[in-house]
């Protein structure tokens, strides 16, 4: 240990023998929530942690690990003598704040968009590149989008054993992703359609009906809308871009051939991938299936026979990344089909942020 | 004309210099209905109409054409004098009857899967592939299935310019795919579930809550469910090996690629596709939406900026194939990303027949 760089190194934290104080930001949102969740019920490596959100929410008392804490506003204080600060804020609020966190002796795990392409911070999947966790100038450690987190330990497990080449992704994205404000909107659209029988028979008809389109550019209830996030170039959405640049950069693969598809369904939480994946090397089903099933963090649930595979509805709530419909191309030997889901508040987002703050932590513990 | 062989000609027509008789078999189904109002919509190219059923619908008095028509009970003789039959009912109905009716000098216009794939009859998108009508050694002319059919026009058209090498496909295909009771297990689902706050938060919630699962293998309303069809070799399933065979076959390419992941969800009618297409040629965006916004039986509609990208809910009940989110690879220059949508009881299954009827129609009527 000891062999890391730059501010955040483990003079900050909870006396020399003691557990690393914490930081977590952003504690009274979505992620938030599910960060105390997980840090009440996974081994306690930590001594001290402060809950903080902004000005708004201050004063407030929460419960993390069986005991009340009381909220604190955000400000340079909260990090003195903190050793690792986590980091579930709006992305501007990262970008801002993450720097000072990291000025004054914490190590960072941002869960934003602010960070993770820049080239000296390090982008951490435990599961798939833990070792990058050290390598950090900034004092700052990104986790990828949930999107990316819906697939990447699976891939990155494939990609070990042969060799990844080509990516063709077609999401069906969880109402979610989009935050508070798009699960709200999803419920509310569907207490006005659900159950009509008269709606989804005529154009028009679900969207004269739901209401609030919310964060979504349509109708979300009874429909599927293929886009997310802001326009890019050559039609492309911004969303679909991060995949490709996430999943190159945690795989180490810079030259990875990656085509996305965003697509939102009518589903509260877990997002789920089609992926139809080239390899160097020829692949085979059982094989494949055993490599997934072997590997920490994946659930492989492959028995189409008898009505095994992974949905939204049965895997939200939980931490893995689940795997199914695993076939191998009838015309490429090297290509796989398969089908992924995962809880995108959890590994996609306070799961792999908790994660990386445990490497952190293991790291400053003696 | 004239060049048609075996049985079907235009000797039982109805009268020399008339318009031909046409005969509707599975007129009281959920294809049966949309074929009525196309047959009343569209140019008027026959002559007496016979509409069809099971014994148990028959007496029942519809409409067609403006006038009201009284339904038969399936036997040998409804096709006596009958040019033409459309045959909108399950596959071992067709199986059993359309042989019949050819050998009564019928030419069958078929929706069912019984003779999709039969080497002797020809498998026909009228936009594509017009010309194999003439080719029914069985007096046989068959129409793919509904996902398919949501896609095979604008890859037909892209096809001809690039030439098409490889396809990857997911779907999200709606409830009515599985015909009525796929469309009122939906509605019962979301009747249950819809606006229950409650509800799609921890695993099995949904799947507690929704009641019968009809005709899927899992819960649909809030859900995406990664299975279609019969189990098949190496993890596919029949759905999916259907696309292949059929999209193949239609475009008189058996080499094709083709990898297929069918996925249902909660939307009552319209199928929608996310496809890579990879061709032999070099394409570019703007050539390829030019082809698809010129192409007979496509509405381009691709202006994300605008929010304008087809969905299930602006498409239900509209005639064509609807294709946005057009984008080229960043890293394949011969591949295309596209998203398309369309009405699975229309181009999906009513329009094709009637189209490919008119097809017949235009040979016999001199
Ligand atoms: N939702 C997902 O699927 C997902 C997945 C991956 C990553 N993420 C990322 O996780 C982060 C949080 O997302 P979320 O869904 O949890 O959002 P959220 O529910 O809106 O929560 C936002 C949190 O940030 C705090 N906050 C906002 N402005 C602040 C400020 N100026 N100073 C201090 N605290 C501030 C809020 O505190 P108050 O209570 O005081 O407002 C709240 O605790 C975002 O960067 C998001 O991109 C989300
Ligand atoms: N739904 C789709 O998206 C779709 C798309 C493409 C193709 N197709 C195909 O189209 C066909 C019809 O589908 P659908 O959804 O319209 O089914 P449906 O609503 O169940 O209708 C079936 C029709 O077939 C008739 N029929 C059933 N058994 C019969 C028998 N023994 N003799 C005579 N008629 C009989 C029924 O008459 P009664 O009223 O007397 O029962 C009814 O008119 C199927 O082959 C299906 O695979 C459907």
């Amino acid at each position: 240990m000891g062999s890391t760089t730059g501010p955040g190194t483990a003079r900050t934290r909870d006396g020399r023998a003691g557990r690393p104080t914490l930081a977590v930001v952003g504690a009274t949102g979505a992620v938030g929530g599910v960060i105390l969740d997980l840090l009440s019920t996974r081994r306690n490596v930590y001594g001290e942690i402060r809950l903080v959100s902004s000005p708004g929410s201050a004063g407030r008392r929460l419960s993390v690990r069986g005991e009340p804490a009381e909220v604190v506003a955000l400000a340079p204080e909260v990090f003195d003598g903190a050793a690792i600060a986590m980091f579930v804020v709006p992305d501007e609020v990262s970008a801002a704040w993450a720097p000072v966190a990291a000025a004054r002796g914490a190590v960072v795990a941002d869960d934003s968009n602010a960070f993770r392409m820049a080239p000296d911070v390090p982008l951490v999947v435990p599961e798939v590149n833990p070792d990058r966790v050290r390598d950090r100038p900034r004092g700052i450690v990104a986790s990828p989008g949930c999107t990316t987190l819906a697939m990447i330990v699976a891939l990155g497990a494939l990609h070990r054993r042969y060799g990844l080449r080509e990516l063709v992704v077609s999401s069906y994205q969880a109402a979610s992703g989009a935050g508070q404000d798009g699960i709200d909107t999803l419920y509310a659209q569907m207490e006005k359609v659900g159950g009509d029988r008269a709606l989804g028979n005529r154009a028009g008809d679900v969207r004269g009906a739901v209401g609030e389109l919310g964060p979504f550019p349509a109708p979300l209830a009874m429909n599927v809308v293929p886009w997310a996030g802001s326009p890019a170039e050559g039609g492309w959405s911004s969303e679909e871009l991060k995949i490709r640049d996430e999943v190159r950069k945690v795989l180490g693969a810079p030259d990875l051939r990656v085509s996305a598809t965003c697509v939102r369904v009518p589903v509260v939480k877990a997002h789920s991938l089609s992926v139809h994946a080239v390899f160097r090397e020829r692949v085979e089903q059982r094989e494949a299936q055993a490599i997934l099933a072997g590997s920490p963090g994946v659930v492989l649930c492959d028995n189409p026979e008898l009505h095994e595979f992974p949905t939204p509805a049965d895997v939200v709530g939980t931490d893995p990344t689940w795997a199914g419909r695993v076939r191998r191309s009838l015309d490429d030997p090297r290509a796989l089909d398969l089908f992924l889901c995962g809880d995108n508040l959890r590994k996609g987002a306070a799961l792999n942020t908790v994660q990386v703050a445990e490497l952190i932590a293991a790291e400053l513990t003696p």
